[in-house]
């Protein structure tokens, strides 16, 4: 089983995934595909027919016919090397200075088409309504399991960045720990509600709105800007404008106007930048059934998180400096690239 | 002149670095570059006889002829794209929910050696002593500019991984703010010698030294191990047995047993993974000349803080999942890839 292992320095948990273990020479291998592009496909898993060559189907959404049947819009798969194990007990221990935590968690692949060479750039709103939809659909499920701490759907697109099939797909991990990054994302949004009984998202949205400079596009219900202090060039985040502490609640009515602006976005990024490597995140609230000893913490999260969408294309790398200080160096200013992309003009 | 921009949600810093700023053509340029390799150099600016083809000089190890001239052991000139500039003035200003401080720091190359296609393995000690010699020296030097919150050396090696220049080369970056994760690790390391009166690092060392599963190499003056909670495979931590809070103390007796250690490493990752890209960064304590209001903490740095190398082979990748959550998915026990490189024998 995959361990979380902590850094009492760094204070940072890694998981140590045993599922894929490798040995020195498999990491020559992959360099050497890395170099020469797509292994081939002769038979690719994800696509209609070849149901039987992943492991057993979580959900679909088909309107007819029975599990691991083809005719599906979208399918959710367990990872075939998965970081986490759903099975298995939740068990915490020590050893001397140092912490650990059994890998249970949840792994799944979603297919988010049955078409292989579909392209975010042809990614029409039915398509992005049906992956979002069933990102919902997933973050609902796993809430119900009490092990899990945090839920994230999120999608990596480009060979070699985080993906080498190139059948569209996207992932939702489940953790049984909150991770650093929504904890200082927590902390801030609580710390500034405690002094202001405002949402520190909803400051932001007012400012960037006010500033106009930043802001790529909006319709009835979301907002799209590059923020401020954007690690990445042409990095986007995208708020619902309404206050909401959890994407689980978004109503198909919400889904709709997010497929517009999912769309928008995906076809601007192309315009501006031709079909670049990307990977999207979706920072929802951690689910609330999780309260021991925090009563008050999980309580207030209704009011002081707001969920959102990050998106960063993936057009600069990670070096030294930024892995010696956690800075990234961004050679675009957020303002320009708002530019670009308000001026690539909508689907 | 770039920016730090402050991210108040994420609690991070951006460099927004306007010296290196691209418009989305160049990143197009860029990745076809990267998908056919080192761009033809046939005048390496980074060679004897080609001085005039870098910033003017800064430092340089020779024992004869005047600045700029070849016959030089290292050579450290201004990166000719800096993310920081090290003329003008520190301002730091707001804006609504936003910070900015102005890009003041510093931002220089070392080149290692006058040997062109000299790859890491074939690096001897004699060039490895050269090159921490100048990291020491530039550390030394950049201590003394009191605008400067933290002096970082590193290297990144291997095209692609955040250099396109083959020529050895490494870099020293000079920053106006303390970056996150130093403040992490000094507050833990703070935190542990607050409760206990011991150094957290040194706590650590001897854990291992007890446990003796993650230990690769020691000599008289260093330990190399492959840390507990290692983020990336085959990940190792370097650092003096004695504690010490600053690289830039170290004594030409020290660095003669460092250049043993590091060549040790350098040969043995390369008979484990051939000759794999890496990225090594140097976490030196802040210069203490820097106190304005807080003395103590300046003050104890001596005492909770102990210097250390980081080396990570780049064999995984960053994707959606480390950008979301900020761990890392870690596919070969620490254990495991230290027994690989203990087994892999010295020089």
């Amino acid at each position: 089983m995959s361990e979380l292992r902590f850094d009492p320095v760094k204070q940072k948990w890694s998981v140590i995934a045993t599922e894929r273990s490798r040995r020195p020479h498999d990491f020559l291998v992959e360099r050497h595909e890395h170099a020469h592009g797509e292994k081939a496909q002769i038979n690719c898993p994800f696509c209609y027919g070849n149901e039987v060559h992943t492991p057993h189907e979580i959900y679909a959404m088909r309107s007819f016919g029975k599990k691991n049947d083809a005719n599906w819009l979208t399918r959710v798969v367990p990872n075939k090397y998965p970081a986490f194990g759903i099975e298995g007990e939740l068990k915490r221990s020590g050893s001397g200075i140092y912490d650990t935590v059994t890998g249970i968690g949840a792994h799944e692949v979603i297919i988010d088409t049955p078409v292989h060479s579909m392209r975010l750039k042809t990614y029409d709103r039915m398509t992005v309504y049906n992956l979002f939809y069933t990102f919902r659909e997933r973050v609902r499920d796993l809430s119900n399991d009490t092990r899990f701490r945090y839920i994230m759907p999120f999608k990596n697109y480009g060979l070699g960045f985080g993906t080498n099939i190139i059948h569209p797909h996207s992932q939702v991990i489940a953790l049984p720990v909150v991770p650093n990054i929504l904890k200082t994302k927590l902390k801030s949004a609580k710390e500034h509600y405690r002094r202001k009984e405002r949402c520190i998202f909803c400051d932001i949205l007012e400012q960037e709105h006010k500033d106009n400079s930043r802001i790529v596009y909006e319709n009835q219900d979301f907002i799209a800007f590059c923020p401020y202090a954007s690690s990445f060039p042409f990095e986007l985040s995208i708020y619902p404008k309404q206050h909401a502490h959890s994407f689980a609640v978004i109503t198909e009515s919400g889904l709709t106007s997010l497929a517009d602006m999912i769309t928008e976005i995906f076809h601007r990024l192309d315009r501006v930048l031709e079909d670049p490597p990307l990977n999207m995140v979706i920072h929802t609230s951690p689910p609330l059934n999780y309260r021991p000893g925090k009563p008050d913490f999980w309580h207030s999260i209704k009011f002081d998180y707001h969920w959102h969408i990050e998106i960063a294309p993936r057009l600069t790398g990670y070096a030294g400096f930024e892995w010696g200080t956690g800075f990234h160096i961004n050679p675009v200013r957020p303002e320009e690239a708002a530019e670009y992309l308000r001026q690539a003009g909508g689907i």
